[in-house]
């Protein structure tokens, strides 16, 4: 093999192309054969960049560089939305790589190969072992939809006894729910419509409110911890009536537009907004670790990691169909 | 005794007034005589209501309620913008008083003793003794605006090996530099004009940045805390830019409308916006310890506590001349 087939953005959107394969590895670059990627929402933002799509990648690892230590040849691993960073900088030397300011992340111009291809070639220290018993497919959508609700939960010190409330029920609120559920806490769902009511229930929530038409909402407990997961900013004139004292929202949908949120409330009721960008390695591992013990896995749908494949992936993450998170799997 | 001077809101402003002094003080309150009283920003958003103004307040207690165990007479003691709270909730029981849920707050009808008066009852619970060797005129102050900043900095968990930014030098701006320069940390204060240059460098600045203009800032030091302590919100898109990953903003300020911050900024560089009000008990005594361990006075002009007094007090922070913090004295 010389060259291998990936699928890039490109003008007209997503493109079947092939890349070439080093001939040598350098430093502790490992040469995975993708097994499974997850489709998340952010790639859809990528579709007209030169660049390999895809950023939840599992696959076998066929050769590893000569710095590499960790692995060897048939590990079954994942990878995510962070490639490299610096690892001499305050962010890196403190477990915060994911903040170091020359990290290079899916989407950015340091990052050129994605997991939508027959192969990938990754840094060692940026790839994570999968679990024994986890399959390819469930641990596709962990690695990036999984890795950013898991993080919210574990670097900012959730603790079981608070009150989780996760707004929207899609591929990341759909794993947040397990999450949180099964790290005790008490979990609120809150949602448009009842639709997805006895899916949440079944997911492990606690209480579901649906949000359509209220101008007041009404919760059991005051939410502690609330990860916004829909891709538009929710009305915080009807959340934040519902946050405890002290609690935090954590907005991990990506919106161009500032955020607009009434002040008064957050100073009175010292509410605070924390950005929060996928998970760093450590968190990651923990993530994985914690979905294997408990059984947490996602609800995918599959498709052929062929061109047709891809495409019909995307038009239906397009047009808001795809239940809950559509996985590309090799052919 | 029968009855005191008190300095109320009106229709039309300060007005003189008095209140009567009750026969016998009942539970733990207790009966202060005052010697001084900060005035502060927020002072102004009460002129118009029926309430005793002031919540910074300090004095000499007179008598004690046949409930109170700590305080005796003659005792020198402050009080500020907490006056009660329900000590049975989760708030209430972790040290988090000031986000009870049926806390008495000044300005609220909770709340009907200000000290803007001659003499105040408040409950023992909320008063707090005043270290010797600080002057009345220096504690009056420290009440609410040095609580408030002092809080943000020790509730929240600044390390001092971290950068504080402190956005404005006035009543709190000129406490927060002192507090956290004593505290280890770098500080670098962003104003207007280089008007205040040296006076900030003074209080213990280590930079100090002009604002008006620029359309780019630069710092030695991105950012770990910021403190907003100006009535307006800055341009936040100046501000994000010069602040570390993983940091956290502290609008202290109150505005009535919406916070409104670019987005993307906070989710990639995992950005925290925390509101937070005042001070918990147990903060606002360590606040007066570290105060005066380490000599933190605030820079004072003093107006005679009479209603010509007050009037000229108010006027004077209504046109932005006051320098840097008014405090009313006893006659």
């Amino acid at each position: 093999m010389t060259s291998f087939t990936v699928y890039k953005g490109s003008k007209n959107g997503v493109t079947k192309s092939s890349a070439t394969k080093p001939e040598n590895l350098t430093g502790d670059k490992v040469l995975l054969r993708i097994t499974a990627s997850g489709l998340c929402g952010t790639d859809l933002h990528s579709l007209h960049d030169d660049v390999i799509l895809g950023h939840e990648g599992v696959g076998i690892v066929e050769a590893v560089g000569p710095e590499g230590k960790h692995l060897k040849k048939g590990d079954r691993v994942g990878f995510g939305y962070q490639h490299d960073s610096c690892g001499n900088c305050r962010n890196c030397l403190t477990g915060n790589e994911t903040y170091c300011a020359d990290r290079a992340m899916y989407g950015t111009d340091k990052v050129d190969q994605g997991s939508f291809a027959s192969y990938a070639i990754v840094r060692e220290a940026f790839l994570h072992k999968i679990p024994e018993g986890m399959s390819d497919v469930d641990a596709a959508p962990l690695q990036c939809a999984g890795a950013t609700v898991f993080a919210v939960l574990q670097a900012y010190n959730t603790r079981p006894t608070e009150t989780v409330g996760v707004v929207g029920l899609g591929g990341l609120g759909h794993l947040a729910i397990q999450f949180a559920a099964k790290m005790g806490n008490r979990v609120i769902v809150l949602s448009g419509s009842d639709r997805k009511k006895d899916q949440a229930m079944k997911l492990g929530a606690h209480e579901f409110v649906s949000t359509k038409g209220k101008d007041k909402l009404e919760v059991s407990t005051p939410i502690d911890r609330l990860l916004v997961t829909t891709s538009a900013q929710p009305s915080w004139e009807l959340i934040l009536p519902i946050m405890a004292p002290g609690s935090a929202i954590y907005p991990l949908s990506v919106d161009s537009g500032n955020l607009e949120i009434p002040y008064i409330p957050l100073i009175f009721n010292g509410i605070g907004v924390q950005g929060s960008l996928v998970a760093s390695r450590n968190v990651h591992r923990e993530m994985l670790a914690f979905a294997a013990l408990h059984g947490i896995r996602p609800i995918t749908e599959t498709f052929p990691m062929t061109e047709e494949g891809v495409r019909e992936a995307i038009d239906k993450l397009e047009r808001g169909d795809v239940h809950l998170r559509a996985v590309l799997t090799a052919v």
